[in-house]
């Protein structure tokens, strides 16, 4: 259970590497004279930071909700109000006070989060991201640490520089979340593509485990002239764009992969733990008070990181605040082995520098005053996946329900965790220009004014995607309520349905 | 006063203009067919955006003071209260509240500050900055523009990458803020250290202009096989680690002598605004009530910025809410030409994504509700300066009034702005051994407990700068109060004192 040398520094960039830092107001290290004793109380001429009783903020009150859209006039809840589906004992309040001056070693004080801070994040921030971990997806390993970033972005762009030299080889979904690939290439990367499933009937949906088998023990021959890929980079739980989730077995086949073709698992998972279930028609109204109980919820529900797998330290976890608590915070964290997260701290020291200490104070101090740590902070993710599943369950209603779906046109592929679902678009047998019509039919959906992202934008190479390109990422994130859902699946299927009747025609 | 056309493409690094962004979500842009009208109501499945509603937070309330220091116990005041100092008519409520939502458009809510938001910051806060350089340094032409960053450490960063490309020379005073030394290595270019004057007895302070002069029109024979120079990186009011300000005759000569030898001006203030009185020995206790009109201050006090003389659209200009605000805030912007701006944006977007929305939520209501705007803001900063002033009045005291002061060991560069002042140690004509004295010296500042940064630590090349070594940067920043300060003060000076008195031994 413990690595205590990391193996994989040939898997490290040379770039990344070759950092080190030391700050100019560092004192002496070496060469001390005969006699010399550190005085015990020293006074500080030298950090040019601002003395605390220089900021203008005395302290922040944040006034929160008990369950998402518990403000909001348009959520549907069930006829029980909300007030009484709080759970008995749990906290109530509803305001959690940030004051300049703090005693509790958990919270992070105006004083400390407003002032210069570690470049890797705050000490108590950093705990919880640990303790999180421990919890949710504990490492086959015990010398793992974690850094905070500034969101998944820059999560993913600290693990490009972490592993990418020029000419350097990663394996990607082919169908991903396509600014990574910026990423790549600002590194000199060469992204490969892996082919990936959408079509249920000729086998599981998702990462096709033989293609990548095949293609790791015949690489010389299938990619002549480029190197053995350094890592793949995989989004493994409710998969962007195509929502699919990787069962357990297949990770274990990937991980093996990766120890016998020595690479290094990037794990993007910006919203794995909205683990949703099995789509089932919305019976009216979204029923608040069905959430799961924690263990449940992580033995039965939660698919496990490719973390729990990891008896090598060659697992890169990249999460965010973003969809479980807000994207404007800018903030994430990496798991990974200690010396990758040293060398991504040297990254952050030299680049990119500290996190946001106004949002790494807002998300400690509300996660563990309001929700009471690790466990409270779970409750209020399952009270997420609760409204999650509900506003997947009304929007995906709209297509399992219509002519469209029915007459052929289109089957939905039902995610099993996060915020995207696939609509897939059934041509017609012997269709030859199927990527003319999916422009076309991009055309409809902005006539009928629905908002979609087709595949094709998310390809990592359009050619080799291009028999497989047929479908469209929908979200049911951003909807303010029900009937916006609603309103839009109905504008998906009828344009879909319009598109076919007129024969794949405007 | 109109610069159309920025004339400056040749001055910047390949690497960043080559950058391209488009978003996957974007809808199609060529090829409507025939007949096609977008929907005018159009809704969204395409953003990977959580509504509002899954915020935990409702809103925000931050308490503000109206003067540093105030609710600080250590603060010495004049026997008049605080609160009577405040002027008549200004706001005087201390707490500000941010809704979810709110319909004033100076205004940042929770449902904005805490969504994704533009990589070059939310429009509100860049508007603010806008008007704000209007007022204090209006740039001599039009087309420029803002890009907030997150912070100023951010700015370097990415103005490094703006220009440099592998084997580009850029200038920089001998002495500097450091850390920009790493930004310039990692993008491969060459840092030529300038002449800095720290002896007021052999000229002015601060840059060498006929060095730099020399330097450029000679600099085939004194660089040879270095290209010339593309930017001159300077911190031109307090400078960091000597605290001298360039006077506005200098900066036209620098300015016109890059534009004779077509170089950027990279103008880096982060404390600038803290423009300092001449020293007077402290009279007991801080006067609050003390501070300039506005006006005043920006017409007789306030060093212009580069960008005042700026016809040619040249200068880049790093800002930083770090030292006016507070650093954890991670937030400051940069001032360019607009064409520079819009590549600096793409670095943005494909690398450091969007600053944290919580802290520019925070800022730019603070700055709106409490501050009253751009006047306001600058009231704050001028109760600001008043303290630091008194700061700095209180330390450089005990230099100038101690034993070592008068027998010649030492003397003090009294800061025209800003937060830092230099310490020359005066090593006795004939000490030959200069460095290895310091580095004992750096060991009796130890002893005596008291934190400093040896000016050789700031220097850009050790070797050239050697014979000017002999200084230590001191800051009145981050002590308590002025005990504090006395006491470090009075530590440093014994521990020169000693140390000259032993023979310059420990």
């Amino acid at each position: 259970m413990t690595v205590t040398v990391f193996e994989h520094d040939h898997l490290l960039s040379e770039r990344a590497k070759a950092r080190s830092f030391s700050h100019f107001s560092q004192g002496p290290t070496d060469g001390a004279p005969e006699g010399f004793k550190p005085h015990p109380k020293p006074l500080a001429l030298h950090w040019g930071m601002p003395n605390p009783g220089f900021f203008p903020i005395d302290s922040i009150d944040v006034n929160l909700v008990d369950y998402p859209f518990q403000k909001s006039l348009s959520l549907p809840t069930t006829n029980a109000s909300v007030e009484s589906l709080i759970p008995q004992g749990k906290s109530t309040g509803r305001s959690v006070t940030i004051a300049k001056k703090e005693d509790d070693a958990d919270i992070i004080d105006i004083s400390r989060g407003l002032q210069y801070s570690e470049v890797e994040g705050l000490p108590q921030l950093r705990q919880f991201a640990r303790d999180f971990i421990k919890r949710t997806h504990a490492p086959a390993y015990s010398d793992w640490d974690v850094i905070i970033t500034t969101g998944a972005g820059d999560g993913l762009n600290k693990s490009a520089d972490l592993i990418l030299d020029p000419e350097d080889v990663i394996l990607i979904e082919e169908f991903t979340f396509s600014p990574f690939l910026s990423n790549v290439k600002a590194n000199g990367g060469i992204a490969v593509p892996l082919k990936l499933n959408l079509d249920a009937e000729s086998g599981p949906l998702g990462l096709d485990i033989d293609y990548l088998q095949n293609l790791l023990e015949n690489w010389s021959e299938l990619k002549p002239g480029l190197k053995k890929p350094k890592a793949i980079y995989t989004i493994p739980t409710g998969q962007n764009p195509t929502g699919v989730t990787q069962p357990v077995e297949l990770r274990r086949k990937v991980y093996d992969l990766a120890v016998k073709h020595d690479f290094i698992i990037l794990e993007d998972d910006p919203y794995g733990y909205l683990a949703l279930p099995k789509y089932s028609k919305p019976e009216g109204l979204l029923r608040l008070g069905q959430f799961l109980e924690i263990d449940e919820y992580l033995e039965s529900h939660l698919t496990p990181s490719y973390l729990t797998l990891d008896t090598t330290g060659r697992v890169v976890r990249i999460e965010t605040f973003s969809k479980l608590f807000a994207p404007g915070l800018r903030l994430g964290f990496i798991v990974a082995q200690k010396r990758a997260i040293d060398v991504i701290g040297k990254y952050a020291a030299l680049v990119t520098r500290s996190p946001s200490g106004t949002s790494q104070l807002i998300v400690q101090n509300v996660i563990q005053k309001k929700f009471g740590g690790v466990d409270g902070w779970i409750e209020w993710i399952l009270k997420m996946r609760v409204t999650y599943a509900h506003r997947r369950d009304v929007l995906l209603s709209q297509f399992y329900e219509s002519d469209a779906y029915k007459k052929g046109y289109l089957d939905v592929i039902d995610p099993s965790a996060g915020m995207f679902a696939s609509v897939i678009i059934k041509f017609p047998e012997g269709t030859t220009d199927a990527d003319a019509k999916t422009k076309l039919l991009n055309w409809k959906f902005v006539a009928f004014g629905v908002g979609v992202v087709p595949g094709a934008n998310m390809a990592v190479d359009k050619d080799f995607s291009a028999e497989r390109s047929n479908f469209y990422r929908i979200t049911f994130a951003p909807a303010n309520d029900d009937e916006e859902l609603t309103e839009a699946g109905q504008r998906f299927v009828g344009a879909v349905e319009e598109f076919f009747e007129k024969g794949l025609k405007f």
